[in-house]
């Protein structure tokens, strides 16, 4: 598994300390296992980083410190002190925090839970530490949305390998073919090309069961006529990356047709709206146009777009702007799904996706596969 | 994909509403997944459960709503009142409970974030209603350990086809082939006989990579003389198994020989230790103490087992007791696996894993597989 280089950590670092002292935080206790990748390296499955201003302490389990240590010791210049829990990572949390008299500590209130949360407040009273501890929202997740060039790097790579998989895997769907034998050609051509595993489930969505966006891969036969979604993804050296494409099991017919193109169409807009400063939902609305113009306005029942990162859904949100949602600007490095879609229950669906990154001056598409095969 | 009965939702239900009552409580917001799935037989990426004493309700997002709703009216005699939920879960929640006047509602606090709950609080407190929020913990958990009837139908069939993915791909493990590609004709076997997906990422861990007990698959080479951990597991119908053989490739050294009947003596021995009413530190206890006597004490660094079932870790926890654990005594009906393993740094590790059921009189092989192959 390729790791950012030591000194991208220290960047990613270095901005989150400057977000503390923009929030007046001396510290930061991050729970979300993706934020902890992100800032140190270390992809665990349990672990928990404090994050103060002066010095950076990552807990782990005790089974897993020398595997963590070895891992910190190859980035050059990254300072972390590596704690091994043996019991609650809560105790271990109140000892580090309970040396700051401070009521300035940040937790990650979307990745901590109530039972973390209680038992960390418990163990800093009886410590006789000030409890304070200050609800934070996205901290490390708004620098992850916008990419370094070491990042890009590997979802470019990624991109074309996803591309690659799609095109050798697209002629091998035949009627008669089970959803989930084509999710397995899809799979096993992923883990061929490289990719550490999918980025979630595949979705193979023939004939009606291509109306349900959220459709898995069943039991259902690939038969002549139908509409079929194909959407997959991979996961190479932690990012994720996402694609899909909706064929047709021989000949496509004229409604197939028209809807196929007019989802490419909504697809291009959204692209053709891209650019850095521009607030996320026009994007979404360049798509939306498209299909309500067409007709399918009601049709597409979901956003135009996800960040992809260490995540598969991440920052930025490519979706219509909802009260109560801060709007987010597009900025260059920022990576993210278009995807427009269009669903008729009981027919069929339409869903073609693409990954593209913000340039300076507008958009790039980092996966190249024909629209329409 | 195969679904319970309607009846014995109805009956997990009554369990729960029994639980609710012990602990003088008149609802429960179920936030984790697989305990909704539990009672109400939705499997859902999102969604919300309000289970109170009199009535049922389940928040979904409102575009899933018709095929929740196709689903619930599939299961007879089954009352849960969908809600499609357009914007946030703990605005619909609010606005349910908030109809009780009460302050015994209980949170799942292990599984709801510090965002939610102060969210939900808010909400109750600007609609006027008593903000009495009560943190639980293992509410539901603790009835799913005991599985019923048709549950155990549904492990014991995956059991069966994950034994039958053993003994296929174990003689395809060749020297010169990567981790990687190994696990690639894992995952490929699970989905051929019917599993749904793995159940976790399949391990594949050569030579000296075997003794890292949560080494993934990685481009080391299979080579002769090497001890190599396979350990990969299934999702049938929602419900886990978890299967590990440690094969060398060409002959094994008389160390590996000795290590490899230690480890499976230990297994026997927890075997053995399993019936109804006896503390499940005791299982753990009884494989280690033939570990010790073979002087790998050391080398045994991680518990005996888990428990299987929604989740490919649930409970019981088949471990040494910790101080502030509760000690569960084992049911008939429990399933998990029983895994001791042990690891030598540098040279290599062996792990030997099976699945049981809790019986009346003791204990039941799930999977069939020859330990040593």
């Amino acid at each position: 598994m390729l790791v950012a280089p030591g000194g991208n950590f220290l960047a990613r670092q270095a901005r989150l300390r400057d977000s503390l002292t923009a929030a007046a935080l001396d510290a930061l206790v991050v729970s979300s296992l993706p934020n902890i990748a992100y800032l140190t390296g270390l992809f665990a499955s349990t672990a928990v980083l404090i994050f103060a201003t002066n010095e950076v302490w990552l807990l782990v389990d005790a089974r897993y410190l020398d595997g963590a240590s070895a891992r910190q010791a190859a980035l050059e210049g990254l300072k972390v002190s590596l704690i091994g829990s043996g019991g609650s990572f809560e105790e271990s949390i109140a000892a580090v925090v309970g040396a700051y008299q401070t009521d300035r500590i940040g937790i990650e209130a979307s990745h901590m839970t109530v039972r973390a949360h209680q038992d960390l407040e418990r163990r800093m009273v009886s410590a006789g530490s000030r409890p304070g501890l200050v609800a934070t929202d996205g901290l490390v997740e708004r620098l992850r949305a916008v990419k370094d060039p070491w990042e890009l790097g590997r979802l470019r790579d990624a991109a074309g390998r996803l591309s690659d998989v799609a095109k050798c895997i697209i002629p091998k769907a035949l009627a008669g073919m089970r959803e989930r034998d084509m999710a397995g050609i899809i799979e096993a051509e992923l883990r061929r090309v490289g990719f550490d595993r999918p980025a979630f489930d595949t979705i193979v969505a023939a004939g009606s069961n291509s109306a349900v966006p959220h459709h898995r891969a069943g039991d259902r036969q690939l038969a002549a006529g139908d509409l079929v979604v194909l959407d997959f993804g991979g996961m190479l050296d932690g990012y994720a990356v996402d694609l899909s494409r909706t064929i047709t099991i021989g000949r496509a017919s004229t409604r197939a047709r028209r809807i196929l193109n007019d989802v490419v169409a909504a697809q291009q807009a959204a692209f053709d709206a891209v650019r850095p400063g521009r607030p996320a939902p026009e994007v979404d609305e360049a798509a939306r146009r498209v299909l309500e113009q067409a007709g399918l306005g009601e049709a597409f029942s979901h956003g135009t777009g996800h960040g992809l990162g260490l995540e598969v859904h991440e920052r930025p949100r490519i979706t219509r702007s909802r009260p109560g949602l801060p709007v987010e600007p597009l900025e260059a490095g920022m990576v993210f799904t278009l995807e427009p879609g269009a669903y008729v229950a009981g027919w069929g669906g339409v869903r073609i996706e693409d990954d593209v990154v913000v340039t300076p001056a507008g958009a790039e598409w980092l996966t190249d596969v024909p629209r329409l095969m």
